[in-house]
């Protein structure tokens, strides 16, 4: 693999991250699903602050339509920064990115706070499929996270 | 155009957005109007939450002269995130970004609002000049934005 | 120094600067001096908002030793946006990023404050040494820092 096809595909897994981001905001399901390799991995046990082992999920498919309507009744905006990316051969590569995540809880959803302000990392695999790079593990880690 | 010039644009366009957010914070109205083509058509009609016709303007003297008073009593911050830039002809691209802003108006300022903080994704068009690449159109639509 | 170089060693600052944040976030002392040259000039002067000149120190070892105990009574979230960074030559280079930082200060700390949000850019230089790119100076200006 050259220094330049490993450029390329830094640069790949930047915008894929950020359809990830991008689709989840808009809730754009099917544009979110796509980003994710078909047998994902998704750990999400840290995400709320506790330690929630219902969001550890196998498949994109289960995980999108465990999370749809989830956020169904929730405003989010998801940023991610400063990416250290690694690129492992042509068809793997794992990365790290800062995050940081708001949600504003709509009247009628189930979840057990009104907003959520938290900050952490993100550490993830990627594979390259047929249609592009594809997350195919993604887990997020907590600095810190404040509810009301 | 080879991969490598591609790569080379990509990330001459990351700087340039760079150069967008920093002389706007820092109020370099001549520096701000430098990453613009002169034939800038700029639409920040989502820009504070409502829909404001007047933000909706063409060139980028106009735009600059316009922008430039309204921020004089206000102190800004600008972020943006997750670029997903497309070149399309080596004179031509197009971008997405996500971005959070904050403002804090000062005592006498015209504005509605003592304070703002917003999120949203500019959508945006480059050009290549002489200069280098400029941006062409701008676009804000907003996630949400908090007044008080 | 060809332009593929070039890039190659943007990107290797991207990262350089990603591991900065995270080893702070996550107080992992070592692997911050690591970012450092060992003769680093690490401008803090103007971090909290005033001007402190305690703040202005020389060498990796130093700054880590005298930041270290300050930060152990801390929780910190340091993001970083919108890198401008200009190769000069194989070995030196310098750059712009856009910040902003979160401090939650616990009981017991000697911090005259008990949080603070900062806003603004640092401006650095780097040197390629045998272990890679590192910061070698690296000063915060600010464009506005609340406190309580």
């Amino acid at each position: 693999m050259s220094e330049l096809e490993k450029l390329m595909s830094i640069l790949d897994i930047h915008a894929l991250k950020a359809r990830y981001f991008r689709s989840m905001d808009n809730k754009d399901w099917p544009a979110l699903e796509n980003v994710f390799a078909p047998d994902l991995v998704a750990d999400f046990r840290a995400a709320t602050g506790g330690f929630d082992e219902s969001m550890l999920i196998h498949g994109a498919a289960t995980y999108v339509a465990q999370l749809a309507p989830i956020l169904g009744q929730v405003l989010t905006v998801h940023h991610g920064h400063m990416p250290e990316i690694t690129i492992e051969s042509p068809t793997t590569a794992s990365g790290i990115w800062a995050m940081e995540d708001k949600l504003w809880v709509q009247e009628g959803s189930a979840l057990p706070f009104r907003w959520m302000h938290g900050y952490g990392h993100y550490h993830e695999r990627y594979v390259r499929l047929e249609r592009g790079w594809c997350i195919k593990e993604i887990r997020l880690s907590r600095l810190r996270v404040d509810v009301g």
